[in-house]
């Protein structure tokens, strides 16, 4: 629109320029009218553009409202509630959050299919859980070998390799592997009003980090394409790793040992590691983020809460309390007394994922 | 200047304006001569931005050419040693590279004269090392207390608070405190010279890091206003953090236990871990950043590595291979090899420190 206007502007200027032989009151008239119309016109187009919807994926309501009046409040220099830009800090979980999260952790999927992929190299695996249940995809025989057999299956798919490597070998399955229901590639199950959200924060001056609780490596490979959201704005769990010369060449090499859990109590200590700011924009989907929630909406001045609630059975997946991935139970208790906002996917959202290419 | 030349622009319109009842052919010409004038003034002014020295502290020579040649060929977009925006990053080392480091390192000064004002409740201290030569300034007995020493004096001066207090703390140190031999606040103790350099870079799309052995927290107090980085661009050593209601309020409490190293091999993996993407351009002054170096000048197309070498006993200290602060050796050795710039202070810088104010 903005270069549309500047076009127009250029056409009408030209037109409107009188010759220099023959400058006479009537075009100096048009002239002058020409300016006017250009002025009205650069108006006009930056109110249609302040007009349109930056959430044409929030049905209308308290949930899009409150949103709105917030991000709208902090970044209007002239009210009482406004924010320096440097302080806008939104922070937002990832799974189940920012995009799909069952049946299971999408990297945890991909651990599985990396094992399977490695199996021929490892005949004992054949006999041996977790990698029995993996390469099977037996998810109770995994899930039976607990936390002990979940770390073995990491510390197999996700470590012994470098950094670069890792960041590789990830990214070919992101690119190539199809989410078991829905069938499509993983980072088209985003949820598009969040896409929107995080545009909106950011064209208010916002800055936009991911906390997640998944690798922050792995999420680092598409967080930038898909959400706009560049590496060092990435939070997460990681292994720890180590600088070697491997044949003289400089590698970071991932060991088979947890650095950092990004999850619960652990994200406001990683938010205050990476960030070193306290937030004043939130959004969960899960007591995982309870905590987050809580750091980041205690501090003075205005917060902000958010919290997905998967509502919609029909478009994606309805679940709360009693689930194993994404349980949310003592956040949603809370959210009315700490004036969270929760969305109802199924009556807040009019689309969940973009639209298919 | 662009406001100077806003100011004569508006200035010149308005008088150039032709009154609408008396338009002829002589004001025409003076309207479009006036024209001419402006834009030739604005022409003008935005040459002379251009070739305003961006770097006025560093005398002309190989190594101010050295890196007006790396950051002006990263910069352009039609050669052929492009990089694009987002992989323009730079980062420094900050102990001794952007401000001195002699005759101890500030944050150890901090930790001395914070054990002296904790001294009076703590009357044992009197007679227990490292605390009586921390409080009596015999850096003889604090040296001879050892990593432990060092370590319990840590304990004490920046540990059991939360994260805000700490800053709180410390930034009122910062605000007082006078070096012992120039007399002047520690953030005053700056190089000027590398100040225009971050401008210069950031000027030029890259973005800027503090990658520090010394506490990631405690560098975040000043790295904004004195250095122009942000706290999410700090890259620190850290303690362990934990994340604790006290009474009702969440707080980031710090506590006596090292989280991570951020010196020699520690240095890559801070930046992976931070940033996410491996630098272009690194800069250190001691062996402790040799790693960084290495890392940063061995990945793939451009890249430059830059050595602060103090050599400059009148203005400031000379030093490398044999002190016990900022050693200097193996780094400087292989300087020549692996193609790192050093700037020797003495003759390529002709200011130290920003002028007093």
């Amino acid at each position: 629109r903005a270069c549309w206007t500047g076009v127009l502007v250029a056409a009408e200027w030209r037109e409107a320029e009188p010759s220099r032989h023959s400058v006479h009151f009537g075009e100096r008239i048009l002239f002058l009218y020409r300016c006017v119309f250009l002025i009205a016109a650069i108006l006009f187009s930056a109110s249609v553009a302040q007009a349109a919807d930056p959430l044409p994926s929030w049905n209308d309501g308290p949930t899009k409202d409150a949103i709105e009046a917030f991000v709208t409040k902090v970044a209007d220099k002239d009210g009482p509630d406004f924010v320096p830009r440097a302080d806008r800090v939104a922070v937002f979980d990832n799974d189940g959050n920012l995009w799909a999260e069952k049946p299971f952790y999408f990297q945890l999927l991909f651990a599985i299919d990396r094992v399977k992929a490695m199996a021929p190299d490892h005949p004992d695996w054949k006999d041996k859980q977790p990698f029995k249940g993996a390469i099977e995809g037996d998810m109770k025989a995994l899930a039976a070998s607990g936390e002990r057999g979940l770390l073995e299956l990491l510390a197999a798919s996700h470590t012994g390799m470098s950094s670069a490597e890792f960041q590789k070998i990830a990214g070919e399955w992101l690119a190539t592997a199809k989410h078991p229901h829905f069938k499509r590639g993983y980072t088209e199950l985003v949820y598009q009003p969040m896409l929107e959200l995080l545009s909106f924060l950011r064209d208010n001056g916002f800055t936009t980090y991911i906390v997640s609780g998944g690798g922050i490596e792995f999420v680092r490979i598409f967080s930038e394409p898909v959400y706009g959201i560049p590496p060092a704005q990435v939070v997460g769990s990681s292994i720890k790793t180590e600088y070697q010369l491997v044949d003289g060449e400089p590698k970071i090499m991932r060991l088979p040992e947890m650095n950092f859990i990004d999850d619960k109590a652990g994200k406001p200590v990683g938010i205050n590691q990476h960030i070193g700011k306290r937030p004043i924009f939130a959004s969960g989907n899960s007591d995982g983020d309870f905590e987050m929630l809580e750091w980041t909406t205690a501090g003075e001045g205005p917060r902000f809460g958010l919290i997905v609630h998967h509502t919609d059975a029909d478009r994606e997946y309805a679940y709360d309390r009693d689930s194993h991935v994404g349980r949310l139970d003592k956040a949603l208790d809370q959210a009315v007394d700490r004036d969270w906002t929760v969305i109802d996917m199924k009556n807040d959202w009019n689309q969940i994922f973009p639209a298919a290419e």
